[in-house]
């Protein structure tokens, strides 16, 4: 085939993985444990962020978060039991992302966990999000971030479960629309988008009947949490992006995920293949007690929010996040007009006032991003590099130029390309 | 006194000003009717917004709020019968502004209706504020109009007051902080802070043993509900601004307020006179079917969130609004640089995020006005020109520069100055 004609066919697919993207229609149909709902999610199965990873290469938060996972699932009593079992080879792990779900941080998902079940309205697929916190996702296990898993596997996630029930589902792409104007980037600042989520549960978890202590507990986890969203906006992303995948000759890419020791893409055009690179250090702001020297490697699914064209990509709309990442004002506006060289178009239903009310930059081209060596700009928390810890700091990332060079070599192996672009 | 003694006495009373106004502390104690909390509001009386006004002045957006107030008040019954009422002389009219009040729009607030009462606990001061709704209001009299008072009579306001009760007052400060982070100016956009009082008094309401009925009710009102917080921040506004007024030599402005015929400033310094002009035309988008052809001028006590730093002066933050009120990105922006040089100083608590969290300009200095000839941005709503219309557009207006030349002259009087500046 002549590079032109090719050419053409890329421009078409990757008008098409766009188009997917953009009108996806992310509907909260329920909050169901993950081992009932989630595809192929097997009993002494765990689901873990990015690309696949084995326990020898497994970061020192992800394992952590694994062994708090195993002792949350009571398959272990003790620490040292929990390490050996997940040593031994018994307990299996898979990325979250080959199972139409993802992870906030280590990710970890495992079979008792509630998780959001979001579903595209547009093209049926749904994608699953487990629970934000800030302790056991960042490889804490000890009793107390334990305590926040039952908690939400007890008396949170039920009330909110016969909430979303009574609603017979809640549309989020009003709440998202609504909270990119309110300074979210649903990333690392989620806060809008999370008191508009809790103000639209509080009257349906009345009307369904949730008990008055269940009631008031769950509403003071809901309406004090500024991360509540965060997992909705990702099962959203993830939702969103999902159609967007195996469209031959598309070079968009429809995944971006890190597991703390690789950060991974997946591209709509090269099915379901990593292009890996080693995670990134994240620049950041540290919590009181902590610095460079404690910091694991960029780590979460959470970057799905980047793919569809929120997070880092609508950063100069979420200016209030600079508190808690650093940097000014002028940056934010900067990145987000950097993102849209990279992408195919722009987001029609998510604008962000102070760039005119211009849409989200959706849709990463691999071409592009090695033609101009920009690479996507990712908000994101940081994680110790050992097991045990909670939350260390908050901060921004670079995606490694790396994985889309190699993305794009296979790109132009598969398609016959002498050069890709 | 040499002219550069009285200088140093205009800087000394301007610095305690803004101190008194940046340390206010607003904080939510009740939901009260009128007549039982603002000091000499007496039967047959109702309050107004602006400076004061007689039936004969009167515009016909306030004239149609008056009918509907005695109408609500069941002193008359038909809208003749009231019309006759207000021309006869029985019904007393004053100002919002007399009484420790101010009021949106017409600013009509008769002795039944339930008004915000918000203290400030740093100087014992209190002020109130009636239910923001987008009809009465604006001057409309028919049913539905009415209605929605009976609603905030009769359910709501009951209801949250008893959630304020159980909390024991609710400290406005930090949600005021919070929203101006989240997209909020706090006058013609408290989306977010509206979102953030909703669901802070959720869980207390069903604490204080609300009927499940009432509750429900009254959480699809404050769920739904955007404008909300604008009572309150209008209430915070007068409670902050009340204590720096009446101080010897200072010329900044304690009062900015319009009745719909006249736009009128009160100066720390100069007591209780007002220094008014015509009211201005408003500049902004009207609701489909409504043009300039029908809009009054503008109106309403809610240029007090201006007045203490809010509103348009921190319109940069709120960039969401130009879908409501027309305009770029960059004049909001441009908007708020400006008001800092008419405003003696910034806020220590209330910071723009997209401004690199510089504070939001306060104190404004009749003499800076006069000079530079930059009068304050105000955001605003638009009424109808005749009686018996809702609200039929939002947008964006000047302040007069005359009334900040008569009172510059005034204070000139008064301080024995041959110039004033």
């Amino acid at each position: 085939m002549a590079l032109e004609d090719i050419k053409q066919k890329i421009e078409a697919a990757n008008a098409e993985a766009v188009r997917r993207i953009n009108s996806a229609d992310p509907v909260l149909m329920d909050i169901a444990p993950a081992g009932e709902v989630i595809p192929e999610l097997k009993e002494r199965m765990i689901l873990h962020s990015g690309p696949p990873v084995d326990w020898p290469r497994m970061c020192g938060a992800q394992r952590g978060s694994m062994i708090g996972a195993v002792l949350y699932e009571g398959w272990a009593k003790t620490l040292d039991e929990a390490v050996r079992l997940l040593e031994g080879g018994t307990i299996q792990f898979e990325p979250n992302h080959h199972h139409q779900a993802v992870g906030p941080m280590a990710g970890t998902i495992s079979p008792s966990m509630p998780v959001w079940v979001v579903e595209n309205r547009t093209f049926g697929n749904r994608a699953f999000c487990r629970q934000v916190e800030s302790s056991q996702q960042f490889g804490d296990y000890r009793e107390g971030a334990l305590q926040g898993l039952r908690l939400w596997r007890d008396v949170w996630a039920p009330a909110l479960r016969k909430g979303i029930g009574q609603m017979k589902g809640l549309e989020l792409k009003p709440i998202i629309a609504k909270a990119l104007q309110m300074g979210d980037e649903l990333h690392n600042r989620p806060v809008a988008a999370s008191s508009l989520f809790a103000n639209a549960l509080a009257a349906p978890m009345i009307e369904a009947g949730v008990a008055k202590a269940d009631l008031l507990h769950t509403l003071r986890y809901t309406a004090g949490n500024e991360f509540l969203f965060l997992g909705l906006s990702m099962a959203s992303g993830k939702a969103s992006a999902d159609p967007a995948a195996g469209l031959e000759y598309s070079t968009v890419v429809t995944t971006m995920a890190r597991n703390g020791t690789e950060f991974g893409i997946r591209i709509s055009g090269l099915g379901q293949e990593w292009f890996t690179a080693p995670s990134p250090r994240v620049n950041g702001l540290f919590l009181p007690g902590y610095g460079e020297q404690d910091a694991g490697l960029d780590m979460g699914d959470s970057a799905i929010t980047e793919t569809v064209g929120w997070g880092g990509f609508v950063l100069g709309g979420a200016t209030g996040i600079l508190s808690l990442v650093g940097g000014k004002a002028e940056e934010a506006l900067a990145y987000s007009r950097e993102m849209r060289q990279i992408t195919v178009t722009t987001s029609p239903n998510y604008r962000i006032p102070v760039l005119n009310f211009e849409g989200a930059p959706v849709g990463i081209d691999i071409r592009k991003v090695v033609q101009t060596g920009i690479v996507p700009i990712i908000d994101t928390a940081i994680a110790h590099k050992n097991p045990g810890y909670s939350i260390i700091g908050a901060g921004l990332v670079r995606a490694p130029l790396e994985c889309f060079k190699k993305a794009l070599v296979a790109f132009g192996r598969k398609y016959g390309l002498g050069r890709a672009n």
